[in-house]
């Protein structure tokens, strides 16, 4: 364990972080491998280390080494020579593992057991750590189960964690946009933190799920976040230098802009020689000072956010510019597909934000690098609780397409309802665009681009704010590695990890709060895939008509009638169109159309049928009410066990649980009146309706 | 003239003020004075100055003569001295003017005419002042008319502007809170302004239409303003010798919580002797430093205020706290009337936050002490475009009760759209609690509490971001002194004197702009007397569900049949009783309810037809279409005359208007749109509703 110890407590200084807790790695955890004989074999020598690359494999095995000390002096084992009859070994060693990414570098890891010895082997450091994790993770069944010799590799080359974190506390959106656990753990008080502790204490969670790229500031880069990339580059070294023992590689957001804002030049345009060589020169600054760099994440002409349209230039050439730039280096361009009219005119019933991305990029296919990852949101609007999955993401054989998911709760109750997202996220993983037998998406993304996500992590002591907002991060780089498990399982392991001492009542209540967690919150809030409906600005709490008016492109077109956006070929925006058969069709139909997606792909009246035998306004107040009361149950659970928790968690998620159950009931009050005041239907069961 | 040139016009100071647009008093204004001899008696002779006192004589005279010296010089004229046969002769001399205010000093001037000679005498030098600004005012017909001899003295002893302005830029609400004209002409960076020429020049227009008194900070007293009471009293003090001049004297908002936050007592209890004695210390510190300060004005229990309600203690224990702290020194305090529950639930239709400010207050009549000022809004709400009069105004005999006005336009069009109030304000102030023969409301509160009011002042050049705006701030210092008046009489004193070559077309152009202006605002706005439906936060722009379900109290409670609230005592929350004979009963009665309150009053069906011969829902569409196209005749008619007035007041007003237009379309669009998907009722005219 490197440094987690380090984070400062001093209660006088106002930017100093908590001291955080051990999410999924307690000590308890370690004490499988700990009361062992461990060794790592060849650290002492390095003949057998990797030449130094962009696996920094010395502060890897350093940090591993850390890691097997902390973990054997606490529980009575001991390190060992491999030579000295360790139980289990962790041996950097040549490859025998099947995977090379697409830089050639290796990733995976072997694992041998004999008579309950384990022996790990990888190619890299960062992959070893891997391993050791993988055998952490295991706890005592790693040297009980029967032997075996089996090989991991990460489904995907690429799984990134991006953070919407700013510098400078932005005047509207704080230090963490669409943050909801505290401030950041990289900046304070307008530079890069001085002690840097909890990010590499991040950096072990991260390699503890075999995550490793973090992008470490905003994508909407402001003014002061945009120095990142020039005068503050010492800084974020000393950032890399804080997750490089864990194996993460560093990337940053930048701006479009930047060889304007930044370097002076007169225009950004990707065709101007200027501007090339500015980028060539900013990457090769980069590079110099961070040789493990990861690459540049980047939104253009998104949101405001400049690009290259203002140069009448498309995004395969604005991407292309910083492939060029970073090329050289192996670095990597994240190109964001979030690209949509933000100053849409509701009036407009023709223009179809859902639509936008695919419109954008479908026709740049084969046009982008070899080394730009077109990053893709999950759904075509915005990380709703229920979307159907982005049609970019079927579109574009010849790019290398990364799936973008949402770990920090933004429309899924910011932390502060309990929602576990890993079912949501299993659905998009196993989408099968062309059908049944096709490959599932998740096998097209892992072989194409990768995962990416918005990461949930703050300064907050329990990194997340709500703690059982931890399963959602540990979640993503569980899935991400390997998309096949089963997200309840996945659960699962978190619950065993971070309540190691956890009774049957505890294990089981816990399954019940957050296995149907993500179904319980669509139950309460926006119904059958409308989306939306959320307060404008913050995105929390219900206001059904708040984003109706706006020029979001985010309607659901509600009257007296009915509801629902039509986005069919045959009478609406045609947005059907951009699937491949058979979705092209189910979702054409009424009559095929999957009830939870109804709204999206359809305008209806309240006294539609749907699939369930409900009308869709006694859908609407059946759902919420029924959710309503599976919070309330919530609450209720978790009064069973709280005394078996640490009181600081069980207050905290005492205390979300309250507010889970004031927001819920809010959107239950105010969705029902507000179909009930449209519709003037009645609640076939008279339930009260304001 | 004092002080108004030496505002600071270097580009390069940030925080500097741009130069003010010189407003109804450009240099043509004082030609007919200008080019006579002036005599401003006995200046010289120290023996007929009144004694140093709450007036600051010797400042105000010393503006006095600035003011016709650079009239004089500008105009060809000269001061004299009384026996230099003078035209004009402004004499300070013994009372001969016929009010008194409550604390002994004497309001008011006499203006004798003989053979176009003209004197002006009174007893204060502020009134000369005052005095002065008439006869410029009547150009040369202060000198052409017949002879005359008129006493003229103010409806009301206190005319008061409130200026919400902070000291630190508020996070979310700014520098001047609901302020739309620039930062603040007290404050920037932090504390108050080095250069306070624009505080100065402000004093000099608020004496020209005779106010003279100023609250110089935000109700909503921050943690940062709190501390202008004690630690930046000094600085309080340059504010006010920068008013002084013109006559205008200084009030502070205080914090209730003052004794704790800023003393460090244990409590902020009215009945605690040792925050008896903080409030009497404190005060004894202000007037040492500002002999002439004014008092205090406190929002105490409101919107997150604290107030006497922590303690157990009712409103009149709070004020008389604080009045007994400042009684000693003739001071006043003005205690708002604006409390209310802003916690409500929006579920429970009898709680009703137009009864609020009755039922706290109402009962209190009689124990308030004799220098409190309670401090009242015009209506019941908050600044809508169209209230019933609060009936609190009627409901306390025995308590000094001032009406409370916003010239600022929060709630009316932020000053992007052209909206003359005075209109609005003549009906407030010719309201008739009792009957057609009983005493309007304006004499009622002018021989009461007074007038108050909140400001559209900023540090804009035009001032009030629209030059148009300035009418507004004109009018009220014009209506207050003579609530007699008509406002649309006053309109042309105001175009008279701002554009004062104005040909025949100008002024009839923007008597056809502004004279309906309020009117305008109101038809493409909220209905009926209904309120609010504008964006939470901002106040700005149309959102009709926008507070439905929020906890303000602001609800329209629309569903597919009908709308309004009904506040009668029959059916409703039994607001019309807190009003006297006849209008208990005409606001009661569907029959007798006045169309433009109709919503307020009642919940009907869109298909109630109104006095008016239309139905609601007709209205509402006939009402919004007719807006947009009267402010489309605004833009077309400031076309025909924008080359007669400077170029940048003509740009200043077009790009004023283009929005109003956008933003009357928008308005136009929603409403016709949300009550067309409510009810279902089509467009008689066939017009385009989405």
């Amino acid at each position: 364990m490197v440094a987690v110890d380090n984070v400062t407590q001093d209660a006088e200084d106002a930017t100093a972080l908590p001291a955080p807790h051990p999410a999924w790695l307690p000590d308890a955890v370690f004490a499988a491998v700990g009361r062992r004989r461990v060794a790592l074999a060849d650290l002492s020598d390095p003949g057998r280390v990797p030449p130094p690359g962009p696996d920094g494999p010395a502060e890897v095995l350093e940090a591993l080494h850390g890691e097997i000390t902390a973990a054997t002096i606490a529980h009575g084992g001991a390190v060992v020579t491999a030579d000295e009859s360790p139980d289990l070994v962790l041996l950097l060693t040549d490859p025998e593992v099947p995977e090379a990414e697409p830089d050639g570098a290796v990733e995976g890891f072997r694992l041998r057991r004999t008579d309950g010895k384990v022996t790990v082997t990888a190619v890299t450091a960062t992959s070893l750590l891997h391993g050791f994790f993988h055998v952490v993770r295991l706890e005592e069944s790693a040297f009980a189960a029967p032997d075996a010799d089996e090989t991991h590799a990460p489904a995907a080359a690429l799984r990134m964690l991006d953070h919407w974190d700013n510098v400078d506390v932005h005047p509207v959106m704080g230090q963490v946009e669409r943050g909801y656990a505290g401030g950041s753990i990289f900046y304070d008080d307008g530079g890069v933190r001085t002690d840097l502790s909890r990010a590499t204490a991040y950096a072990r969670l991260l390699a503890s799920v075999g995550v490793d790229r973090a992008c470490i500031n905003n994508v909407n880069v402001h003014a002061r976040e945009a120095r990142l990339l020039t005068d503050d580059l010492p800084e974020v070294a000393r950032v890399a230098a804080a997750l490089r023992p864990y194996g993460v590689r560093t990337h940053l957001a930048v701006s479009f802009a930047a060889p304007m804002t930044l370097g002076g030049l007169p225009t950004a345009d990707p065709f101007d020689d200027d501007v090339r060589t500015w980028w060539r020169d900013a990457a090769a600054a980069v590079w110099t000072l961070i040789p493990d760099f990861g690459g540049f994440v980047v939104k253009a002409d998104s949101e405001g956010q400049p690009g290259p349209f203002a140069y009448g230039r498309d995004h395969a050439d604005g991407a292309n510019l910083l492939a060029e730039a970073v090329a050289p280096h192996g670095g990597l361009v994240h190109w964001r597909a979030f690209v949509y009219d933000h100053r849409q005119d509701w009036r407009d019933r023709s223009t179809d934000r859902a639509r936008a991305a695919y419109d954008h990029f479908a026709p740049l296919d084969g046009r982008f690098a070899e080394n730009v990852v077109l990053q893709v949101k999950h759904g075509p609007m915005d990380f709703q609780v229920r979307e159907p999955v982005s049609p970019v993401l079927a579109a574009m054989p010849r790019t290398r397409v990364a799936l973008e998911l949402q770990v920090t709760q933004e429309y899924t109750g910011q932390q502060r309802h309990a929602v576990y997202l890993g079912p949501a996220w299993a659905e998009v993983l196993g989408f099968r665009f062309r059908g049944e037998d096709t490959p599932a998406l998740a096998e097209e993304v892992a072989a194409s681009g990768g995962f990416a996500a918005v990461s949930n992590v703050g300064g907050d002591r329990f990194w997340t704010g709500h703690p059982l907002a931890q399963a959602n991060l540990y979640a993503y780089g569980r899935l991400t590695w390997d998309p096949t498990l089963d997200a309840l399982d996945v659960l699962d392991e978190w619950i065993t990890q971070t309540f190691p001492d956890a009774s049957t009542l505890l294990r089981s209540t816990l399954h019940t709060i957050l296995d149907d967690s993500w179904a319980t919150y669509e139950l309460y809030t926006a119904p059958l895939g409308v989306g939306f409906m959320v307060r404008p600005g913050h995105h929390y709490g219900p206001d059904v008509d708040g984003y109706e008016y706006t020029p979001w492109g985010t309607y659901h077109f509600a009257d007296r009638d009915g509801v629902g956006v039509d986005r069919t070929r045959a009478t609406g925006t045609g947005y059907t169109g951009q699937y491949p058969a058979p979705w092209r069709d189910v979702y054409e139909s009424v009559e095929t159309c999957p009830d939870e997606l109804l709204l999206f792909f359809h305008h209806v009246p309240y006294t539609h049928v749907l699939h369930s035998g409900s009308t869709v306004i006694q859908h609407v107040y059946d759902t919420h009410f029924a959710g309503v009361e599976r919070v309330e149950a919530m609450v209720r659970r978790w009064e069973d066990v709280a005394g078996e928790v640490p009181d600081d968690v069980a207050a905290r998620v005492r205390e979300r649980l309250a507010e889970q159950l004031r927001s819920a009931v809010e959107w239950r009050d105010q969705l029902t009146t507000y179909f009930f005041r449209k519709s003037g239907i009645l609640d076939a069961r008279g339930r009260t309706i304001y």
